[in-house]
């Protein structure tokens, strides 16, 4: 019998998650899905997702790699995965993959959403999982503003968590834009990239609050995209309005949009 | 220092509730409002909702009564019970009671909304708290047919829960309307009524799928409002696409909607 290797398309409410990377004593989706593919292995299987989320993060198509001791039917693995995996994550699809393919190291772009509450409403318990409930009306042009120097490749230090060692901190920004919800709910904040550094869609979206607030000027992002350490970035914003929206790979039938 | 009378606006996501009413060594929302409320008053205080939402139910506009032994500000009662209340529930407005209120008793209606999901998104982690899943088509015709004969005063002891014993089992219906969610999302039941049997709505939803579905004919909601005991009825919806919308009032400033 010979390995078989997969790729699936994972979506979870990381609210009772603490990130994707397993832990001792944690529960982490790695954890709960390499858990249901050891079921079905009869032998540990290791995963690896295109993007290392965060305790709360949320994930809309996140990808993950793995490789089987023995051939399946994809059908046959999506359903088995849809009834071990817990009701918080959601397997969508499952895919034959080419031998060697790697979640993370083959992903060209990844696609994240940040939702930002703006209304008395963001508050309320049907809400307060799914995004950032900063409950005042923001100045959509300070948003803007905070977004505009972002696209085209840069050095995120300034908006990444401290203490990451990285072999470099250039990330190549494809898209960067606010978008406002229906009905004065607040904003959406959507960014590509090549790559993100550890928390750095929440460090550039924590400024961007801070701008439309005008507790400091929108100069201020430019100046950081300048710094060569992570200097006085404003706090990032919290988890729970992080989604990973999307990852990108050479060929488009590895990934999925969602 | 004299007791004082007051009602207050509740939502909640019911999904990690065992329902409203308190129980033996259960989560309920009735216990974690009157361990808020005994936490300010240094004695137990008895509340009494307008609805005993049960497990997995959520509420809008849940009202509940209490009296409190000495007076208190308003806005500051607010602000502690926002405080000392967890944040999957959310106290919307505190107001001041007459003497003897009680949000039971003095409701002289209550809304409902059920909502069903039709699309395979349906089943996304971010909605399956939310809404009943049913995650295929439902015939817009089939559901009205099952909504006509509602309206009006009827015996809906065949739409609850068996072995419910009441004084009476008539319900008078203000309005009954299934209504289409954007986007092909799926469909919400909207119903007010003066008084609501256990699980009636969810009763009258699991009717109004299945005759949707054309596993039923519709001529059956009509034959069952006939009927004088739990005969055939379709099993009842889950709860989690049920909410406690609004309760109304002789005096309108004493209930909220929501």
């Amino acid at each position: 019998m010979s390995a078989s290797n997969w790729s699936l398309t994972l979506a979870y409410d990381g609210t009772d998650f603490a990130g994707w990377q397993r832990q001792p004593d944690q529960r982490t989706v790695q954890a709960d899905l390499e858990s249901a593919l050891a079921r079905l292995a009869g032998a540990r299987v290791v995963t690896h997702a295109a993007g290392r989320t965060d305790a709360g993060v949320h994930a809309r198509a996140q990808v993950v790699s793995f490789v089987m001791p023995r051939p399946w039917d994809a059908a046959e693995l999506h359903a088995a995965l849809l009834a071990l995996t817990p009701p918080d994550m959601h397997v969508r699809a499952v895919r034959p993959a080419p031998t060697g393919f790697h979640a993370r190291k083959h992903a060209t772009a990844r696609r994240y959403a940040y939702y930002v509450g703006c209304d008395a409403d963001a508050r309320s318990p049907f809400r307060r999982r799914y995004e950032w409930a900063v409950g005042r009306p923001l100045d959509p042009a300070g948003l803007a503003a905070a977004a505009a120097p972002l696209p085209g490749e840069h050095d995120f230090r300034a908006f990444s968590a401290a203490g990451q060692v990285k072999s470099h901190y250039r990330c190549n920004i494809a898209h960067a834009e606010w978008r406002e919800r229906p009905e004065g709910a607040g904003f959406i904040f959507e960014v590509e990239a090549d790559r993100f550094l550890h928390r750095m869609v929440r460090f550039l979206v924590g400024m961007a609050v801070d701008v439309a607030l005008g507790r400091r000027p929108a100069a201020d992002v430019g100046r950081l995209l300048q710094a060569t350490e992570n200097t006085d970035a404003s706090p990032p914003a919290p988890p729970e309005g992080l989604y990973l929206m999307a990852v990108r790979y050479p060929k488009p039938d590895e990934g999925a949009t969602g």
